[in-house]
């Protein structure tokens, strides 16, 4: 938990990106968040930083010799066309970047025509990094309550829940950036014993509001991670869309867990916020009641439950085809909170990852699993907000919505706001529903 | 099930490399199974071919110009320190390389002097290829049937089995190659509900026998591979031990499935016998009762249910540190069979797993999951061999194993054989249980 303030987390430093000094930019000089983008479709993907409505781009800035501090090693990463290498430098050279980027936009840079920005809206983003491995975490004590009331019911509530960071690995090729079409998927249903399994496309298709942690520099095999170094194997978080088949995962999850049912697409913000910009929002976990197991040494330690989480914001918007077409704005299904609804710490989840050996890998990306809260209107998935779709969301338009209906585009957005501090954005992760393409 | 016959197959075709023509050989001229090698542990890791005692340095052979006949585009890959990019060139290419080694090193060639050969005995073996994702099925009913008994006595057996090549994703990053140590998994058990979770090294360290199949050229996400075009997209089969830790197992698989206790290791044979030399080797899937359902028309082909299996036998091999200190050999434990013993094809697999558009990549690891076989001393796992360790195994020199002890080492081997063909062996697949680590 070494994550300190230090200047960058100035509220009243400005910088010369104008956009970026707008109370509701989301990508002030506090935040400085990386990206992979090209500025034009026949160009290479680079390593970017988003500062107000510009995107600075890393490599050329390098290559310029403005970073005048950063150690070549870390400059050298920046012409690759993934953060993977940049990653495996590990917290202290990414903080070495921050602080480089931070000089060349702070307001009064005297080099100011020569910065490489490119804006915004005319980029196109990449994937952050070459995922090896995604694991995702089951970390939301509501969420997990009300999933398995609804595909077990009357059964004792999971014995292992509150012991250890239940998760699973999920599929890495299938992970995309924001934006990219989903299209839904075809699989096996058996919708009741009584009638024989069919194949086609998914009639409960869901999103899930997670966090994705990615992995700096990770460790050998055969190498735990001790909880009080956990959050140093750390480098940033993006919004995490893990999309879901619920009927598929009803039929196919029993032994082995979900598979087809989840690994038709995953979607990633395109912005990495690092653990250094969010180090003003650090937050305690939601409190336990004495009746809760205390965690076994490997998993507790005070700092981690006291400040081993992050209050972090997520909404859910939803447009469907038909808003769109009258041009009616997406409205807001989903309010959560990741650290007020999470029973585990990313820390946690590391050196419980870790715990057996297992290898993290620079990239690999840790999911928080479906964030939940215990209102009406903070579950974060439409399975859980509409009791398994027995109770439509009513639509401002006169529509209702049981599970995602294709057309839909379902945008996760996500912030951090404190008093005292400037509020930072993690940006916005989109993915409209496809009809099952013919192949 | 393109794959056909061809001179390769000839059974009285020889070799001028001596070793390969002895009847025990296991890598005659009809094998010719790819690897990753390195010659000396200071040189870098290459593609190679084995042929008898000795790997052909393919890249070598090619910089020679050796191969006259082969494509520029093959020839480049053979330079590269893996074979993910020979896979991705696909089916048709590997078999155009088949073909130009396979004249190399038949009997009578005339630049034989000229061939780069390595010894088998001194060259250092690789990882064939980085695994992007690395999915393990489940598709021995036996196994399913024995494991579902002894986790879930009393219980109705899994009524999808029948119906779904059931699979979960496993840990790309903590494959490893045969002969790398694999140190006993710290993790959590509890072992009743009466008494609290606690951490330690596991109690109950388990092999699984299992077939592993590489992906060639792969799929675009969101695109369906046909049955019928499904086995094309695998190139070849290694031996894999997807070793396990049961007691973590059972306390943390619900309800996502296995995860601790399968991510500290697995370990797979250095050689891909490609499905090329398979071919003389393509066996029925075990018959079905009248009670057994069909599977849906995507899942069913005639071609597919009458040869779309191999016909792969399987050994484990087990020998204690008091074994090798007394100089005994390794004792037979479990002899399985991958047709005989297999619920779905390879195909099967691959059209599963892409039905919903999941995309496969070049490289990417199906496991068969654990080869069981119906009768005693068949199974897979030491867990089913010892009905979950009440009923230990007795090996010769009178020590006796529940589950895989500390200095155990575990080898599975394979091969196939048919009358009238050359035999030909997939090498094998070995790893020493060492101490818990201290880290």
């Amino acid at each position: 938990m070494s994550t300190s303030l230090d200047h960058t987390h100035d509220p009243h430093a400005r910088s010369w990106v104008a956009a970026a000094n707008d109370d509701s930019c989301e990508f002030p000089l506090q935040n400085l968040p990386l990206c992979v983008f090209r500025p034009a479709p026949d160009a290479a993907m680079r390593p970017g930083i988003g500062i107000g409505d510009q995107v600075l781009d890393l490599g050329q800035a390098a290559a310029l010799g403005l970073f005048e501090a950063l150690p070549e090693r870390v400059a050298h990463v920046l012409t690759c066309p993934r953060l993977n290498e940049l990653f495996a430098l590990g917290r202290e050279a990414m903080a070495t970047l921050r602080h480089s980027a931070w000089t060349l936009l702070e307001a009064g840079y005297a080099r100011q025509s020569e910065v490489p920005l490119q804006p915004l809206a005319k980029v196109q983003f990449g994937l952050p990094c070459d995922v090896g491995d995604y694991t995702d975490f089951f970390s939301s004590l509501n969420h997990a309550m009300n999933t398995f009331r609804l595909f077990r019911p009357g059964q004792v509530f999971l014995p292992n829940f509150k012991h250890l960071p239940i998760a699973y690995h999920g599929r890495a090729s299938s992970i995309v950036v924001s934006g990219t079409p989903v299209p839904r998927p075809i699989g096996q249903t058996r919708p009741t014993p009584e009638v024989s399994p069919e194949l086609g496309p998914s009639r409960k298709v869901d999103f899930e509001v997670e966090l994705g942690f990615y992995v700096g520099a990770g460790n050998a095999l055969g190498r735990r991670i001790a909880l009080d170094d956990a959050e140093a194997h750390l480098v940033g978080v993006s919004i995490l869309n893990d999309w879901s088949a619920r009927d598929f995962q009803a039929w196919e999850s029993q032994p082995l867990g979900p598979f087809s049912s989840k690994n038709f697409s995953s979607s990633v913000s395109p912005w990495v916020v690092t653990l250094d910009a969010l180090a003003p929002f650090r937050a305690p976990l939601a409190p336990r009641s004495s009746d809760d197991p205390a965690p076994l040494g490997y998993l507790h330690s005070t700092a981690n439950e006291s400040s081993g989480a992050f209050d972090i914001r997520i909404e859910t918007l939803l447009q469907t085809e038909t808003m769109r077409m009258r041009g009616e704005p997406p409205v807001c299904i989903s309010r959560a909170a990741f650290a007020r609804d999470a029973w585990w710490t990313p820390a946690q989840m590391v050196t419980h990852h870790t715990v057996n050996g297992c290898n993290l890998r620079p990239g690999d990306l840790l999911g928080s699993g479906t964030i939940s809260g215990p209102e009406e209107g903070t579950q974060g998935s439409i399975l859980e907000l509409t009791f398994g779709g027995s109770r439509p969301i009513q639509l401002p338009g006169g529509e209702s919505r049981a599970f995602v209906e294709d057309g839909d585009e379902v945008t996760l957005v996500a912030w951090c706001e404190r008093p005292g501090y400037r509020r930072i954005g993690l940006g916005s992760c989109a993915g409209r529903i496809q009809p099952t393409s013919e192949n």
